[in-house]
């Protein structure tokens, strides 16, 4: 919507997400944008797949330094030049020359440190993209300092450090986001609609793959941080599996148990295993499986949903959607829109930081996704089933 | 091949096993036709994909009666029908309106017991389709009357009475053959075909669901003995997901280790679970998952293999197979010849019988599949990975 809108005269944000709790279908507004995220008004500002309001002018941009500059650091510096409401002022990481390069590629000023990152008065947000290990203890520095934080998947590896970092963000009053941008891919809000219908009915089992291609796994050498066993526990699941974890809990709620089988099947002379497959078992009932892997031809992403009522699957990164209703054979094309998630999520930052709303995906949803990485890890060593802590 | 190659001359199926062990081209014959399903030599005709000699009116056809006569036990016998080189000329079930009706249809003699066919000298085999746990007890009296025997899946519940049944029918020097029919699919038959080649790679997950539709669940009252804890453990294992478990294995090797989580989702007033996932550790290194239900909108069917130089889906109760390439984004469609999976098993018992060869699922494949079947039993009651019996 960002950016397709702007004429449109919107009701802001905030107004919009008090309106709507509980309420799917607003004068002017097409029902079938709006869904909730929640049980209607369990969480501030969970509203998805409405439209955000345009950035207008009067909105000064939201002055953010890259924490991290890999390739998702530079990936989310790119989304963020396309009209969200962030600028990229500034740049850190512990290479003199990848933060000299990065700064010259997005015009920002190179920092030595974290530290002088934060102590920068012209900084007022922080989009971290570092190892998974220290998301937490960065996440609370930002907090400490009053920065705002945007921090990518895996929040944390421990439900203890997830919680650590949420509630430092509380007591800062800083806006805390996660990038879980997956779920606002078109074709999983477009689901989670179906299932708010009730198109589906009962939902028996939910399925998915998130892998790398095998040429990716080239970047997992010995010397890469993320070919290290304590960063990359359970194969590609801190990296890629994590998201299909956030996706599966917003469309069928908490994840209460797990069961994982994760070997090294291929890869030689890293630790890292790079197949994983993991049993879920939904509070609500449905039993789920989710697929990862380093190591296919090429990268997979799909999703599906089997109901009572109807069947659906999400193909090509979300951008394609079919469904088969019971007594069809033929599986019907779901009208998508055309959406980027990382801007969109971005753009949702910029709002929150503007308004004090809280944004989708904050520490309490991811601290949940982390919940169950770490029963994952648990249950891949033990061989055993194991509960997700609450 | 049955059927459309009558005036070919082809030599006998067990002069063609004995030059085709190690070999994979034969001077007439197209090399993609012919497949060894273990490692070379390791299996007394274990040909796959291989053409059988075609029935000709030299060979007297096998007499044979129906122990069962419920939806299996009719398309048993309506495919025998097609040229199988069988003649169904008896049948038993508990309930003589069933039979007699059974014999009308069919055109043989209804039989008032299991006792009475094993007595009946026209009788020289045995189509078992009765109840899951009476099998094995079946098939050993089947095997102490002298008769050959054709049975179900799945072979057994338990691993000590599939050992039972197989030990039987090699004292009495019967054939013994299993209806693992799937893996007969002109696309398992394909796949198999291109693992050989290597053309996959190493593969790293194999996936797939096998679950039927709510439609059918109506059946599974607690008057139905499918709806019996003690005839369907794990949900719809033994009637559906046991057929994925046989192709998987034929596709990859010995499974050595599941975990399982199985429960009752939607359906009530039974005691059988209608969702169930399992994880599958094979020991030649891949990852496997397998889902199945008696509960999705439609019958669900496909299989798919992640590779590290392709992947690969089977698709549409395996009429259709998919194959993406390392590096190429489409899907190219692998050109299958029609199959009848059914048709083609009642052929090769036939013919096994005729000429004392072995079949491709006898006693010994069977049982390895009712090792992974006890597996996953033991695996979701206890909540923790079971290694398989060897």
């Amino acid at each position: 919507m960002i950016g397709t809108s702007q004429s449109m005269r919107i009701p802001s944000r905030t107004s919009l997400a008090k309106s709507l709790i509980g309420v799917l279908s607003v004068a002017g507004w097409p029902a079938r944008l709006f869904t909730i995220a929640g049980p209607a008004g369990s969480r501030r500002g969970a509203l998805t797949g409405a439209p955000f309001a345009p950035i207008t002018a009067a909105m000064e941009p939201v002055r953010v330094a890259a924490v991290g500059v890999g390739l998702w650091g530079k990936t989310l510096a790119s989304a963020a030049a396309k009209d969200t409401g962030l600028a990229v002022v500034a740049c850190t990481s512990r290479s003199a020359d990848t933060r000299a390069e990065f700064a010259r590629v997005h015009g920002c000023r190179a920092l030595p440190s974290l530290d002088a990152v934060l102590a920068d008065p012209e900084v007022e947000a922080v989009l971290i993209t570092t190892p998974h290990s220290v998301h937490a203890a960065q996440v609370v520095a930002a907090a400490s300092a009053g920065k705002h934080v945007f921090v990518d998947k895996p929040f944390a590896l421990t439900v203890a450090d997830a919680r650590r970092a949420t509630e430092a963000c509380r007591r800062a009053g800083v806006v805390l986001a996660v990038g879980h941008q997956r779920r606002r891919q078109a074709a999983n809000r477009a689901l989670r609609r179906l299932l708010d219908e009730g198109a589906l009915g009962r939902v028996a089992q939910i399925e998915g793959n998130m892998s790398g291609e095998i040429a990716f796994s080239s970047r997992l050498t010995p010397a890469a941080w993320r070919a290290a066993p304590a960063e990359t526990p359970a194969g590609a699941m801190t990296n890629l599996g994590i998201h299909h974890v956030d996706t599966y809990q917003y469309l069928l709620g908490p994840v209460a148990r797990v069961m994982a089988l994760s070997r090294r099947v291929v890869l030689t002379g890293v630790e890292v295993d790079d197949a994983t497959g993991i049993l879920l078992e939904f509070a609500a009932g449905p039993v789920g499986y989710l697929g990862t892997s380093w190591v296919h031809a090429s990268r997979t992403s799909y999703l599906t949903l089997h109901g009572t009522d109807a069947q659906a699957w999400s193909e090509a990164d979300g951008a394609r959607l079919l469904l088969a209703r019971r007594g069809r054979t033929e599986r019907e094309a779901v009208p998508l829109a055309a959406v980027d998630p990382v801007v969109e999520e971005l753009a949702e930052f910029a709002r929150c930081v503007r308004d004090g709303t809280a944004p989708e995906v904050g520490g309490e949803q991811a601290t949940a996704n982390v919940a169950v990485l770490e029963a994952i890890v648990e249950s891949a060593r033990g061989g055993r089933a194991v509960d997700v802590a609450r």
